[in-house]
């Protein structure tokens, strides 16, 4: 049996007591600073800490001092071309939102210049993204009807802005980014492909030439808003509308086989949008039928700090409104900016990007600019059209900049089926059911939480989707914890390691032993639990014991002990290696099970508990109550010892000087 | 450095794939059935299956059949001594629920019936309860004036009882018992003490002999109202009062200090009541400011199945009381009756026992009883008088019912003075100082949660003092796993064991080798904390070496390596025993980490990870990114490994032959 003889029995350590306010600065640094981000203050004189200050809130002081001509070329190259997607694309974006078609070029002036000084990914490009402008259509369309009272409506989008910026920038303050952390990978691939299939069909409404449309986004409304008017669509319409769609997917299915023609897809809304509006100007095609954007005011953004609106009739509203999309928005940016950030190998604090874009969304609700973060379809084109530092987002500013000046009546003709079809095409890009796919392979929790976000927003209502994704992750956490797993452990033939026979089937059970593992931390939530099942294994092995008449004993130690009293349990080993922590309630559970074992007259031994837990039981005299003994460093000890008193005829009587032979060197 | 020698490699197995619906069904089952409460219905013939079946759900017919004489004799005792307690606390309960004082004894009535034939405790006794009654009487009063509507507020306390029955019912049903577990030991330690406090401060009214009172149960409300009509105080009132909750204090102090006594602290409150009621009989007390309960309706309960109140003006304050008084009665029922049942060594099913409460609850709130469940102080008191089943219970409710049906009269002349004594004497035994000391030498964090509870009850209003502690008590399983710690590993001299170098201070670094341990599962809610927190770690090794001017490995290895490029870090091991699962967010995380460290030239290691995260890895495909041949079964294998290449100055070449001499041994 194993090779585990009693020799040697290390001790396990109590941890020295810290002071209490020690340890909760550690804990809080902890929590509130894991990656460090003052490590570059420490040690340094205070001038020079003012102006790594200076250089940690507004980046481009660091970066810019190393500008240079070459760095420019590839980013006036870069820049243009996301203008050109950023027009067409901001115009779309607001019309989605309800809001004034010119809003999405204001949101694409003030906020990217904001991002250039403050934010600190070199590729992200700033601009409103879809599903934030369709949130905020559909939440504040709850409070005020978008036909009765449009500058209500617009007002209430520029404070639902402020609100998201505040949001943002108090997270980032405080150092409370992980909250965004909860919006797990699964939860955002369901939000966006549920997001995307609504934003598509609301999209219907302008391909098919529709001008009356619900202002419900799930999937039943709109279909049967649709299916109602049958005899409104436009074939005119739908015409243009599905041969641009036709367009711009081949365009972006080119672009992805050779990313070096990365172009061809950056420039087709541009190119559909002149193509389109020319269609128009020429066919006189608004007369029959094709709606067109119409007027669009010249000129850049006029401030809008005077328009906020905190009327107690809408604040509640406006307040969630910017809430969820702050925290939507945010988790996109920072996810975008995180993974171009890796492919170059360089580092990005996400509360410090948390800052830049809530400091972006202040200063753009104030300048007529509505929710903005950093989209991934457009940072990608900016990547790929080889960016090197946030100059390219000015350079995309100044480009719009002049179009708002110069160009905007340019756009008076231009259909909005071509809108719908730039949305479109952007959206099928979203829904990645791949990825689902791949977490129904992989875990299929995660496939329950991305399919009940993707259900919730396409069937009841975007923040649904999101309440009930985020609170089935939520309800996984506490799951994990609340049923811990147990497992029974064998000794691996010829070594001293115990692992779980489950995973290990040619493990050997210990006779007389009972070995389990607990996985994970021994909190009120799994105290309950975790005392029913303890019991439970101890019942089962038992049974099995007793049904077997002994067998596998007979067959390890034939002649000595047969039929004896020492067949049955003796020795209950917990080994505790993955109990990260126990709180009051595990330690009461603790003394119960002590207490119920020892009335079935075995012995609880613990293996390898962890400095937090040694503390805990401690201080409160558990561990005298166990003795200390009986608490060994690993199983295989704790097998040992178990196996020595076993064979020396007196069990549970072993003197702690017997068991505890060379402790004194560890 | 250490004994590990590159002898023999253990391969750490992938489970077998188990078909989905079993280990969901084993999923559901350990979540659902943790103590397998069908165990004894396996491999049993119909017929049986239907008996055991009935005695499942009544277990009276179980026990009653070995019912015998001497038995009876006990419960008897037992059952006469519970009424003299149950009939005074029942009234003053009642009169705490600003509900007729009748009430008190109706509830004292059908409810342990109900209980003794389904509840499965033989120690419970079943009454009203303080919390409870206050509760339900701030929540109701929300909606209904007391003084106003009295009927209504009657049918709502009944609407209540049945809702909190209707909840009990389901959850133990549906078998989510374990919703209780999440009431925290800390929070309803706090809890409790809060409430005793606050109900404590409310009998001021009854002691001072005041007519009006605040209906609001936070301590400055309360205060403002007594000191604002300290011209209505009225002497006699209040030295009656203080007379009888001296002797009710020396009767429990007696009896703790003697619990064989018991009966002096068990019949104080009756024999309070009878000699106040002689007094105030004999004096004409109440015509000088002694308030008296005066006419008590004779006879049984009557139905109140007709009175129970649906309006939808009512409706969610009602579900919200039911629910919350539910929940509270429910977590102190169980927990009494768990403690008594292991202090006589049998079993509770809990969630058996939750339809033993919620039918009892529902009976009782069709026939004019109000919350019921077990409270601590009365089971306390049938245990002690040698209780021996649910009998004295039944024994109980007759006593109740001949009060019922032929001493109501009696109690017109009986003090409302006395009724806040007894009161005020059973609150003063639930704040359990000691407890929270307890709490804050043992878990600081449990004491935070305990004084929120407490405080917040008792500032603010009971249930924001719940919402605060139980929803700090979940912020701390999240915290948990969204922070979990990681540990750097060190060879214990002379082993070939690792353990952290924070509890083991003489533990020995490996060079060239880091070894951290991470101790929860990985989740999307700690996937970003632990790329950060890793990297730093590796940072820091990697300064540490820099700085050290790579001393510690000269130390080893004198004259080979010295200054050579092998001096840095090399390997990265990281610890898995502790990680229970993997979510998809954990492996893209552990992606970017492969990534990012073979970026650096570094080589990542796993050792000993469980079955549920190996077959992740494995369903991912990270295990071909890893290379299964990095994978080792303990941390010292690992080390063997990554010494042994170290040395033969190929890393990273060693082919999987080499490394996995003897794997397929295991």
């Amino acid at each position: 049996m194993g090779n585990t003889d009693f020799e040697c029995v290390h001790s396990v350590v109590i941890p020295p007591p810290q002071p209490f306010l020690k340890s909760l600065k550690n804990n809080l640094k902890e929590t509130f600073f894991p990656d460090d981000p003052l490590r570059q203050f420490k040690n340094q004189p205070p001038a020079k800490r003012f102006i790594l200050g200076l250089q940690y809130v507004f980046p481009i002081l660091e970066w810019g001092r190393k500008y240079n001509l070459e760095f420019f070329k590839a980013d006036l190259i870069a820049g243009i071309t996301i203008a050109s997607l950023a027009i067409p694309q901001g115009i779309s974006y607001a019309k989605l939102a309800n809001l004034p078609p010119i809003l999405g070029l204001y949101s694409s002036f003030v906020p990217p210049l904001v991002y250039a000084v403050m934010g600190s990914s070199r590729d992200l490009a700033v601009g409103t993204v879809a599903v934030g402008s369709l949130l905020t259509a559909s939440m504040l369309s709850d409070v005020v009807n978008i036909n009765d009272n449009p500058t209500v409506y617009l007002h209430l989008a520029f404070t639902a802005a402020l609100f998201a910026g505040l949001l943002e920038t108090v997270l980032g303050i405080f150092r409370l980014g992980f909250i965004v952390d909860f919006l797990s990978h699964a939860t955002i691939v369901g939000f966006m492909s549920g997001a995307a299939t609504v934003v598509s069909l609301q999209q219907l409404k302008g391909i098919l030439g529709l001008s009356h449309f619900t202002h419900a986004t799930d999937v039943v409304s709109v279909m049967r808003s649709i299916f109602s008017q049958t005899h409104k669509w436009r074939w005119e319409s739908a015409l243009l509308g599905c041969c641009f769609l036709f367009y711009l997917l081949v365009a972006r299915y080119v672009s992805k086989k050779r990313p070096n023609l990365f172009w061809i897809s950056a420039t087709a809304p541009l190119i559909s949008v002149i193509l389109g509006t020319l269609l128009v100007y020429l066919t006189h095609a608004e007369k029959h039928g094709v709606q067109v954007i119409g007027h669009l005011k010249k000129g850049i953004n006029p401030p809008s700090i005077m328009n906020l609106e905190f009327g107690s009739q809408y604040l509640s509203t406006v307040i969630k409104t910017g809430f969820v999309t702050g925290i939507i928005s945010l988790a996109e940016g920072i996810a975008v900016g995180r993974s171009f950030a890796m492919f170059k190998n360089y580092h990005i604090d996400g509360n410090k990007e948390m800052i830049a874009f809530g400091m972006m969304n202040i200063v753009g609700s104030c300048t007529s600019s509505y929710l903005t973060t950093g989209p991934f379809s457009r940072s990608a084109v900016n990547f790929n059209a080889g960016c090197k530092t946030a100059v390219s987002n000015i350079v995309m500013a100044l480009s719009v900049m002049i179009t708002l000046l110069f160009l905007t009546p340019l756009f008076h003709h231009t259909p909005l089926v071509v809108l719908s079809s730039i949305i479109v095409a952007a959206m099928l890009g979203l829904i990645d059911y791949e990825a689902a796919i791949h977490l129904w392979h992989v875990d299929k929790f995660d496939f329950v939480v991305c399919m009940s976000a993707y259900l919730g927003v396409v069937f009841a209502d975007i923040e649904i989707g999101l309440i009930l994704a985020v609170g089935l992750s939520v309800l996984r956490v506490l799951l994990f914890v609340a049923r811990p797993r147990t497992f029974v452990l064998g000794n691996i033939p010829d070594t001293g390691i115990y692992r779980s026979v489950d995973q290990y089937p040619n493990t050997n059970n210990v006779p007389g032993i009972l070995i389990l593992e607990i996985d994970a931390p021994i909190y009120f939530a799994n105290a309950s639990y975790l005392r029913e099942r303890i019991l439970r294994w101890i019942d089962d092995e038992e049974d099995e014991i007793k049904s077997s008449g002994n067998s596998r004993w007979i067959d390890d130690e034939e002649n000595e002990i047969k039929s004896s009293g020492k067949t049955s349990l003796q020795y209950v080993i917990l080994d505790m290696s993955a109990v990260g922590n126990i709180d009051t309630s595990g330690i009461s559970m603790f003394e119960e099970v002590k207490k119920i074992i020892d009335r079935r007259g075995l012995k609880l031994v613990l293996a390898n508990p962890c400095g937090e837990v040694m503390k805990k039981l401690n201080k409160s005299k558990f561990i005298d109550t166990i003795g200390h003994e009986w608490i060994f460093l690993t199983v295989g000890e704790a097998v040992g010892a178990c196996n020595y008193t076993l064979h020396t005829s007196k069990p549970n009587l072993a003197s702690s000087d017997e068991l505890k032979k060379c402790s004194s060197n560890v």
